[in-house]
């Protein structure tokens, strides 16, 4: 692919010097149609309408040059208003492979700028697992239109892909594979390839199949390279290698690439029947955008988000968090309300507060980022999930003793009240432990629910460390100090 | 590689069944153990020794098998004393590749169980740039005696990736690629890959040099396969390929390779000679580690920390976020200090200042995430970061709006003082504005300062939207209600 198009570029900097370059002849358009509606007549418009087809011919061909991918990065930089003049000017036979590499939210602003005979024809390009990728996005008429123009293998591949939620191996894997008897020698199978003269991309072996698809072995293009030609394909394939079912959970298959270093594999049904393949720059994009994901709804946003999206779909999209933030935040404030009469007698109480349920918070979210990746690595089992809490309720103990003491100290100073530093540094022992407690046991718990752990985790946990931090700190207060 | 071990699983599931496996052979040991120490005699120290010597012929041989990824999978899982014996049971000649694959945490504990002439005896088993992966962990004098023992290409390889930080290419790439000249036919080039025998792995190209390792072009195994043998590889090979250079970004070269959904690039000096190669896999490894470090790094962890380190360790790694943490929540405090009488004429502000702070700081983490994302993926520039901050102050305006009203008749009701509500509300819409604002400046600033935007923002955002929290809170009351 990369070939056809201007030399890919080894870094950012060059890629952001084509976003620049567009952004100089977007900028430059927009400078003379503002000068020529303010002067106005006939020979501006003249003067407007050549210089707007050279400027248009310019940013046409530049893009023209840019591999998909750098097409993709551009759109995503740029606001609606000029992404949407920069997608007019791409090729309408290129729409469908750019469409692939730009984020959901991206996608969605281009393609409700497209009527469904464009959508139609961009997704004519594409494979079948490609336009399984888009069809989320796309109106349901459109993908309707299209299983009836495919054929019945390609309609049959397209449903089947369309029925794995994202997180499968069937929702990953394509049909770029190429298959081979093993009863041939090597000499007739260099042939073949040479007959069929293009290979797909991130190709690193092929498939050894008997009748029914049953496949038998796997043959890499390395051992066809480097082993002789008279010797069969029986001889030289490998019956030992990695396998996928469609139904396999994504993250796992992500990990077996990573670990045994794996460019593709091959994915077969339960009766062993070659399926499809999955290949590492799938695995790749997968791995990145969980990555991302996690982060994003670590920090409370429910989905992808536009960079530019307008201000209402930017609100709308952070309300779901916000309203859980407020509503653990409410519970946390009525702890206090509790102890309001403590505070009226005592108001260093409330500025003191928040330091307990601080430290509790961050200190509990050090042991949910490990626990979380544990889990994530599939090291954490029942056997040493005792362990585990005995470690951190040590962790707990020791940091409670060192951080209580020293809180303790700064309240006894500044409040010249040992009762006080005593109460705070007891407090502050004390939630360290419940923030340790918390820390283990809300993700273990949304595994064993089958929930995504890191999804909330922070929230549930910072709303128990504010509570109970508040709690234990006012209450031991009001017993020993009122 | 994977074709030497027991056929590798296809998930996570058979993974664990093998620790399961070793962990039952282990509690099995201990059993045998404890019962013949409880008994004494020396009849049972023959039981003992029998029934030990089956145990661990069963363990060597279970881990014999095992792909060195899956060894280090199960000794990432194990409790330190279990790890130390199931490390002894690994054969001496695989000590390298098993070191290779653990994390970096792990690693260190087990070269500390070894001995200069065990490193230097499994450091020799490794290609150079592998033994610069673990030279960071390698003491000193063990570095010293690989240098001297290697002959002098592999040195200065050594030596010069060795040189390289971890966050460039230089410390990614390998050495292992085959290269050929342009005036030969492919005819010659098969003839060539035949006699060598055997090719790296991930080699999906040979790099085509002139003399003095220039590089002149790059032929995919794929165009060798499919192409008349008797072309040359001049007119054969491709001329505009993705090239690195050693001291490029590695995260750049990883987006890259996203992007153009590289197998493998050539690395190039300044004069276009060819260094090394960068792979998917070393890509892929280095992708997940990131993103791991960054989640741990958001959380407070300072460094990678073993599930299984001990509490004293432990304890520190979590020490220097905590502490900037308690310095904040210090600042913090000394705020609400300022509102003490106000507090004790109105109790109610010490039970509601939370909401407005805690609002703030989820808001203002949800506007640094996606910065972070904006700058991770280089879609924010000069140009387009004004139009971000009015975006997200809209964003911002709009959500204190709402929010603030809900808060407001929260607080009014509650106490049944409209005022209370107003200056609620007012203080909510204005320190969601203070939020975007930290969550815009926070990591652009650290952008600016070359520094990592991820790695603390949400503690310093977070002291931000508490302090000014407070402030506008309690002032507002202060000058309103009071």
């Amino acid at each position: 692919m990369t070939e056809e198009f201007e030399a890919p570029h080894h870094n950012q900097d060059s890629l952001e010097e084509h976003l620049h370059q567009v952004q100089l002849l977007l900028a430059k358009q927009k400078l003379v149609e503002d000068l020529v509606h303010r002067q106005g007549g006939p020979r501006q418009d003249l003067v407007e309408s050549i210089v707007h087809k050279q400027n248009i011919a310019e940013l046409q061909k530049k893009l023209d040059e840019l591999h998909p991918a750098d097409v993709a990065y551009i759109l995503e930089s740029l606001p609606l208003n000029e992404r949407l003049v920069v997608w007019d000017l791409v090729k309408a036979e290129r729409d469908g492979e750019i469409l692939l590499e730009v984020s959901d939210a991206v996608r969605e602003s281009l393609i409700s700028s497209m009527d469904n005979a464009e959508l139609l024809a961009a997704a004519e390009t594409l494979d079948t697992d490609e336009i399984a990728d888009l069809a989320p996005d796309l109106p349901h008429d459109v993908i309707q239109e299209l299983l009836t123009s495919l054929d019945a293998q390609k309609r049959a591949r397209l449903q089947s892909a369309l029925a794995f939620p994202e997180d499968q191996v069937g929702a990953l894997m394509d049909f770029d594979m190429v298959t081979i008897r093993a009863d041939v020698t090597l000499e007739v199978a260099l042939r073949y390839l040479r007959r069929l003269g293009e290979l797909p991309d991130q190709l690193d072996k092929l498939f050894v199949i008997e009748r029914d698809d049953h496949l038998i072995g796997v043959l890499p293009l390395k051992r066809l390279l480097t082993s002789d030609p008279e010797a069969t394909v029986a001889a030289i394939m490998v019956e030992d290698y990695v396998s996928f079912h469609p139904d396999d959970d994504a993250h796992e298959a992500a990990q077996a690439f990573e670990r045994y270093d794996l460019v593709m594999a091959p994915v077969i049904d339960t009766q062993n029947r070659l399926i499809g393949r999955l290949t590492v720059d799938a695995v790749v994009d997968y791995i990145r955008k969980s990555a991302e994901s996690d982060m994003l709804s670590m920090a409370g946003l429910k989905e992808e988000e536009d960079l530019f999206s307008t201000v209402w779909k930017a609100a709308r999209n952070r309300w779901m968090w916000l309203a859980i933030n407020l509503m653990t935040a409410f519970i946390a404030s009525r702890v206090i309300g509790i102890f309001e009469g403590s505070i009226e007698k005592l108001a260093a109480l409330a500025a003191l507060m928040p330091i307990i349920a601080g430290i509790g918070g961050n200190s509990g979210n050090q042991t949910t980022a490990l626990i979380i990746r544990g889990l994530a690595l599939g090291q954490i089992t029942q056997s040493n999930a005792r362990r585990l809490l005995f470690k951190e309720l040590g962790v707990a103990v020791l940091n409670g003793i060192v951080w209580g003491l020293a809180v303790g100290v700064f309240a006894w100073l500044l409040y010249q009240n040992l009762a006080l530093g005593g109460v705070m540094a007891l407090a502050m022992l004390l939630n360290m432990i419940v923030a340790a407690l918390a820390g283990i046991l809300i993700p273990l718990t949304m595994e064993r629910m089958n929930r995504d752990p890191a999804l909330g985790s922070s929230v549930l946990l910072t709303a128990t460390t504010d509570s109970m931090g508040f709690f234990i700190f006012l209450g031991l207060a009001t017993v020993f100090l009122l």
